[in-house]
């Protein structure tokens, strides 16, 4: 059998939504071995983090050389902080057919869509807005011109959903989890991903009968 | 919440591959509560089934009737017998919501696609094709040339296969269930069938908080 080309998935969603969490439950168990896609990062390394596992930690030399060398698939800066994602290790893995998994905010999510268009784009959505706000206040904020900045940005961001392939609210962690699964599931089961391979048996077993 | 029209779920494959054991599989337990599209049929009623569960048993010229009044989402003719479905209640369902489930041949599958584009076409494809020849001689043939034209046939229909969203490899009834389940929940997550519903929850939200 042929080797397939793995799967690049790319979850985002609005700040707040709950991406991490709801990573790290795809990962708890998972069962269908999807690669994590480590990002790269300027900032200081936190007590527990591992290099190479929650970042791979580089110096900002390091870090502007990765952009300059183009081998980063989207890259940002927040408080002063490089945050990129590395596109080697995500090729190697696809192309040895492994479904690479990338937790990304919105906006570098869009950078990536435009060099790998070919992912699947999964967009993490709150049940409901009020939600959201419950979350971003939970955060330990109650400045009323905090939240309504945050919550223009989540409107922001939200509307940026019509770039992605689907929608999963983050109801319940469980069943955002099986949604993406079921997505990545069917994602394989579409026809060009295994039209040649059929094609292929066809014609050896219509060689092989002597037809 | 705005109700979303139900999908066209058309599960299609070459003879013998075991459409027909898949889809009662499918509605065994039916968690997802798909309403199956019973077919016309101009053949008499055999012992044990029901009219308008098995089939809609209706005479010739009743039939005639619903291909004159395009009643008919395709039609076929089999050793005398009309076949066909009808278009009436597939559309009453999708309107109100339902996922409408149609079990169908490769040739008729290729007619609703003309008529209904955006439906979700499932293809049950054999796990090889010994595996199906051998499925078709247990049917009780052995005649090389009779086994020999299924088998060409099966080709022809298998090369269809391009037309159709997904492929469903039939090595397990199991499995296939629980892929073909997998596709249409993913169907129901492209952006495109939730956009519009969460759209217009923005716009409320932020309408209510005055922002």
């Amino acid at each position: 059998m042929a080797n397939t080309r793995g799967l690049l998935i790319v979850l985002s969603g609005p700040s707040g939504v709950g991406k991490g969490t709801v990573r790290a439950a795809v990962f708890k168990n998972n069962i269908f071995n999807y690669v994590y896609s480590v990002s790269a990062t300027t900032r200081a390394m936190r007590p527990g983090e591992v290099d190479g596992k929650d970042y791979y930690f580089v110096s900002r030399e390091e870090f502007e050389h990765l952009i300059e060398t183009n081998a980063l698939l989207e890259h940002a800066e927040y408080v002063g902080n490089y945050y990129g994602t590395p596109i080697q290790k995500i090729e190697e893995n696809l192309a040895a057919g492994n479904d690479v998994f990338l937790e990304i905010e919105v906006q570098g999510a869009l950078k990536v869509r435009e060099r790998m268009p070919e992912g699947v784009f999964i967009f993490l959505a709150p049940p409901n807005l009020k939600e959201l706000e419950s979350r971003i206040t939970g955060r330990g904020t109650d400045d009323a011109a905090v939240i309504y900045e945050r919550m223009r940005m989540a409107r922001e961001e939200i509307e940026l959903m019509q770039h992605y392939d689907y929608v999963v609210v983050n109801d319940k962690v469980d069943n955002a989890v099986n949604k993406i699964n079921a997505i990545i599931q069917s994602e394989h089961l579409k026809v060009d991903r295994v039209i040649d391979q059929i094609k292929a048996e066809i014609h050896n077993y219509f060689q092989k009968e002597e037809y």
